[in-house]
């Protein structure tokens, strides 16, 4: 197979691994795309299946689906065991895969700052797995807290606390919010849902530090009238069962005790950089060159959350889904210029188009290169730009249906709890 | 809170439950709905969720929700440890919860014919768990028979095997055969999908014994001109990891080499009978009197495939959605006249509507009163009849969208493999 057409092997098809295999559509390779699973997930949205206003498929989609079309593309549903750089070998799901060239982008994980102990207790949102098992933790504890004749029980049962104010951090807390003053009140006979307690802990000095002061401003206010307590300066030094053990910025300890914790702190790099002995930052990320290439191997690249690339000024590029495209874009356009021995293109240059991150109903922040939008006129942005975004003419009907249902009505259809009695023990 | 209002506990809250607690509205009772699951399901669907039609929230909804507006109604998420029915106490939940009359409608699990280790290897269909695992099952088979150079591995990975030709049986037959030569042959490269083998295996003389002979001998040719091989007089004698066994009407012996065994053949009762030592029928259904009430206790009843009823001409009340529908409606109106210091109502008495079934694209068979349907005609009676009787405005909605969009790409949206590697693991 190989000889004839360069082999291009892609590991990861989330948004850069998959923009690199689209982009390479008409060109003269042959593509493999390796995933462990078998669908791309749209992971800006996982917080509304979290929350239960989506599906898991609305926001994601069979690899084999978006690539039916492309000839030139084979899709294998495979955990990827080792690579040996040397002979040009990907070992997955038991089979040996031979490639020219080889892209990671296999995204990124949680990091928990040298505690994995508080994984367990504090999941994050990376997968469509991570966010039913969030919305089960969140709709178990109404459930329980109605249950419960103890005060102190309920109270715990009814907080919810979420690690590191970014986006996620954000919309996850604007969204619980507004599942207990919204879609829950009038379900309940013994306890008020809008009781409920939100704490938002961010270490740094504000939320959304990618965005300008006055939209993380605004983010905080707007919160704050949803009922979210929003502490900053605030460092986790502790995740146990039951309880958050903070630091503030005076040094005073803290404790908020919270039957759900939610991590949305840190990312590392998958384990990419390990696989092809690459030089990794403290991230893990793979330090990559001007052509996005793993250093001294030009047929491997490293993009998207695996790659430590820097802009034309020398700005770390970040880790959010247009970046990753525009790096799969970049390096499908090294590769098709080596099948058709052309001249290599320009070094990568990142072009940052802004940032947007939703809080709640009709208030979201939006920065784009001269535009700043909050508010409804945000809101409405944000969700035209995520439906418009959104893979597959089916997906973007069936979520701009469901979110007009929930708009009008304030309900949420989705909540559904799911999932084994045993896995349910587990976890408390 | 008993004493001035009569307490109604109704525990399950499927078909039969949701009635009777509906039809409660407005009387001067208190209902306490308890439930293990937050969520009522429409199980005649789950065979669509398992095949990746549409998504676990299309079908089912918020049990809180359905019963949001009706004030004197509570619900409980909570498992019933026992019943004391001297003292009149549910335990549930590690509450004491009483009552003055008590509903039993905790529906069926399957019955395996006094192999209950058969369960592992040949999963029902019964719940939204059981839908979302058998997915995963289905399309995982042909993501490993991708991947295998084994010819014989292939085949075994590509057969698909049902035991039990009743409406269950036939409906999940006709959409694996549809998912594998509609929606799946253009997204492989290595295996052709078409191939796939579905084995629908029947002990008794014909599919669907509870339709006319005519019609069940039209699902049979159909079933075959969609490439399902239908084997009716053929009894399952076992199920191990890979294989069914059976035995022919001639007594002559067989194999079906199949990685997915999917069991739709017999169901038995939920415990409930055990809980309130009533007498039972063989399959665990609690004998039930004139009125449904349970031999010798006027205050507890027993409803839908909880109950052995007989109709007023002494046949039994077959297991089906309406079935349990009307008892609920029907015990609902005794507790009422008790409430109010009527005369109770006259027997129960069962009137059969008819019986439907899908088996495939403009397939499927409807027998009503004086009418009977098949073909075309047949599946779009059998589909507004579906999207009519799904609780909730929004999944109407949506299903009906979804529908038509599968109908028109041949397309299915909810391909989703989702679920712990160790789960698969114990799986196989």
């Amino acid at each position: 197979m190989s000889g004839a057409r360069r082999r291009v092997v892609v590991v990861g098809a989330g948004f850069g691994g998959l923009e690199t295999a689209k982009a390479l559509a008409d060109e003269p390779v042959d593509v493999v795309v390796i995933d462990k699973r078998n669908h791309h997930c749209f992971q800006p949205l996982l917080y509304q299946v979290a929350t239960a206003a989506l599906s898991p498929a609305d926001i994601a989609w069979p690899i084999r689906g978006i690539l039916r079309g492309q000839a030139n593309a084979t899709v294998l549903m495979a955990e990827v065991e080792t690579i040996d750089p040397q002979a040009r070998i990907v070992r997955a799901g038991g089979r040996a895969i031979p490639y020219d060239d080889l892209v990671l982008a296999t995204g990124a994980t949680h990091s928990y700052f040298g505690h994995p102990e508080w994984a367990q207790v504090a999941p994050g949102l990376k997968s469509i797995e991570d966010a039913t098992a969030l919305r089960r933790a969140i709709l178990l504890a109404f459930e329980r807290a109605e249950l419960s004749d103890d005060p102190a029980e309920r109270e715990r049962l009814l907080t919810f606390a979420i690690v590191g104010g970014g986006p996620t951090g954000v919309e996850l807390a604007g969204a619980i919010a507004e599942v207990a003053r919204q879609a829950l009140p009038r379900e309940f006979r013994r306890i008020d849902p809008r009781e409920a307690r939100v704490v938002l802990l961010e270490a740094g000095p504000r939320l959304l530090p990618s965005f300008p002061e006055n939209l993380a401003r605004y983010a905080e206010r707007a919160l704050a009238r949803m009922g979210v307590d929003v502490a900053v300066r605030t460092r986790v030094v502790d995740c146990r069962p039951g309880a958050v053990e903070t630091v503030g910025a005076d040094g005073e300890p803290g404790r908020v005790p919270a039957e759900t914790i939610v991590w949305a702190a840190g990312v590392r790099a998958s384990p990419a950089g390990r696989w092809v002995a690459a030089e990794t930052d403290p991230a893990g990320r793979i330090r990559v060159g001007p052509d996005l290439s793993v250093g001294g191997r030009p047929e491997i690249f490293a993009i998207g959350d695996t790659a430590a690339a820097t802009d034309d000024e020398g700005r770390p590029v970040p880790g959010i889904a247009p970046a990753a495209k525009q790096m799969g874009r970049y390096v499908a356009s090294v590769v098709a210029a080596r099948a058709r021995g052309r001249a290599p293109p320009a070094p990568f240059a990142y072009r940052h188009h802004g940032d947007l991150a939703t809080i709640g109903r009709r208030a979201a922040v939006v920065k784009l290169d001269r535009l700043e939008l909050k508010g409804a006129l945000g809101w409405w942005f944000w969700g035209f730009a995520h439906v418009y975004y959104l893979i597959g003419l089916r997906n973007r009907l069936i979520v701009a249906v469901q979110w007009l249902w929930n708009y009008l009505t304030y309900q949420r259809g989705a909540r559904l709890i799911v999932g084994a009695a045993a896995d349910d023990a587990a976890r408390r």
